[in-house]
């Protein structure tokens, strides 16, 4: 973090949000007024479906800052909300940023967490468009909504599955959710020695994708590219098991996946086995993946094997059979849903 | 509050969104999806500005569960934004809402919560189209968004007032501040004391501004049915001073209000002989009113005057003249903008 500390008293709300925003250029036709008026107005055109999704993200919660810095905090805030939009075949255009903020941040800090916000938006061609920032006497508090669009009649639900259709993932599973293993671990390792240096060497995947992940803007480029167009759609953010079942749901349908079709990285599974941990348990519940689970009619086959980094793992059934996996072994494995539980904020810990 | 107590553990997030979006129903053609997915779908035609705002309430920052009703709280977390939205001279039509809930807090409780906003949402023709339920180590955290529209090249910024523009104020001000003074005095008469019975008689107005705002969707429509399109439109949240100072800041230009002229209700005179407190400053600095403030061009006088509940507190003047009010005894007092301080919380009970 910066050496030099602003008071936020200093500044107060209106002289924040001036430091935070300055220099802020809208990048799409469609944002006529962006922050500094008590709405954005957004001119969209006939033809668009408008997307709108929203994410609170709350500290102790959501992340931890002895190991996340700011500036990915914010990047990653932003980003989930950025695959959502991805989630619905769509374009992400504009956010409102929202953030509660206690009396132990600085302004610098405010920034590095504006900047990793910026940054995420430039990357994506996304505008911040307003906000609201108010004190918090709990710890930091982000809030951020996105608005994104999609051709007309383009725009992908979690509910158009149908039987015989193939199930589809991009990138890989469980790595985000090992790279939390790994900070918990150094965590735990560093408590009372100010001088210790963590080591991820051999490990900066499974730390990058927990600190730093990106939305699937270019598999929807692809698939728009190759004439693709999903029959149902989801990100998996509370891993691949969960999602499957809300599409299972969604769509009045079952599903079978195959355990050694779901892509794995390398360093995923030699950090389980280091952890001791189920490694397919990892990837099917780890979550904050943020890749796209997606399934496409059967005809699509050959178009989908054309698109890097999307894997076919299985197919849809009629809704009596159910969701499940099938082992290495041939043996069915029923999938089971993880949600949030106020009361069980170790869950994912113990999901192995 | 109910005296059925469920634990949010046993329905789990998914349930509980279920249980809280029970039974919505989209009300205008535009919701394409609600909630239930990624994101929500919005069809707008070509003719509209759309509208965006949000609002984040903390709790013991924004909120005392002491004496806020939770429906209240709701209701008034969802009408703040409709008011943002009416300051734009737009018609508010879908919100968000996310929640972060500590676990002291049960399914009933949330649900009275959400109730409150579903009131609102009926009493204002607005669909609730997603949003976020997450953990709160720390208290009750609200978080909602609100897309709105306007006729195309109809919605009103803060930067449009010019030299010898009207302006106007809906409703009374300062009741809202006077309402929170008189529930904190009787939380302070209350404490230790469970049979305490609070004493509101003659003061319901104040109580009802404070726990129960109302965004003044009807002046817009009002407005529009006169044929008038103001040059600079804002709510007051934070205070007539403040909310003057950003449409003379934006607008580039300076201001004259009288202090004759500010509308103050009887019950608020009441109350702040009673507290010993400044009368007009509780109006210019209290906030929490949700009036509309805004200009109109001085031709439009006549059309004005029609209008029940709004009143001429003055007119814009040159930006060298400054923005000042003229007292009762013709002497000039200069404006002050007050925002938000996090050291500074007591503020707002030392604005007197």
């Amino acid at each position: 973090m910066s050496e030099k500390h602003t008071e936020i008293s200093q500044l107060g709300e209106f002289g924040l949000i001036d430091r935070l925003t300055a220099g802020l250029e809208a990048k799409n036709d469609s944002t006529a007024k962006a922050v500094g008026d008590d709405c954005a107005v957004l001119h969209y055109d006939a033809d668009s479906d408008i997307l709108v999704t929203t994410d609170m993200l709350l500290e102790n919660v959501h992340f931890d800052l002895t190991y996340v810095p700011l500036r990915h905090l914010g990047y990653k805030a932003a980003v989930v909300n950025f695959s959502d939009v991805c989630a619905m075949n769509g374009t992400p255009r504009q956010i409102t940023v929202s953030l509660g903020i206690s009396s132990r941040f600085t302004v610098e800090h405010i920034e590095e967490l504006y900047d990793g916000i910026r940054l995420a938006c430039r990357a994506y061609g996304v505008d911040i468009v307003g906000g609201d920032t108010c004190a918090s006497h709990q710890g930091l508090v982000i809030s951020i909504t996105c608005i994104g669009s999609a051709p007309k009649g383009t725009a992908v639900k979690r509910s158009g599955a149908h039987d015989t259709d193939l199930i589809c993932v991009s990138g890989d599973l469980g790595a985000a959710y090992m790279g939390l293993q790994l900070l918990e671990r150094e965590k735990v390792a560093s408590a009372g020695q100010p001088d210790f240096v963590p080591d991820f060497s051999g490990k900066e995947y499974l730390v990058e994708r927990q600190l730093k992940p990106e939305a699937r803007k270019d598999i929807i480029e692809a698939l728009a590219a190759n004439g693709i167009k999903p029959t149902s759609m989801i990100d998996i953010s509370d891993g691949l098991s969960s999602e499957l079942m809300h599409i299972c749901k969604e769509s009045d349908c079952g599903c079978r996946v195959y355990e050694d079709r779901i892509p794995i990285d390398y360093q995923t599974a030699v950090m389980a086995e280091e952890l001791n941990m189920n490694l397919v348990t990892a990837a099917l519940n780890g979550g904050e993946d943020y890749e796209l689970l997606f399934t496409v009619p059967l005809t699509d086959h050959e178009k989908i094997n054309k698109i890097e980094g999307v894997k076919v793992i299985g197919y849809i059934t009629k809704p009596e059979l159910g969701a499940a996996m099938i082992t290495r072994d041939g043996a069915e494995f029923p999938l089971r849903a993880q949600g949030w539980n106020p009361l069980a904020a170790e869950q994912k810990s113990d999901a192995e």
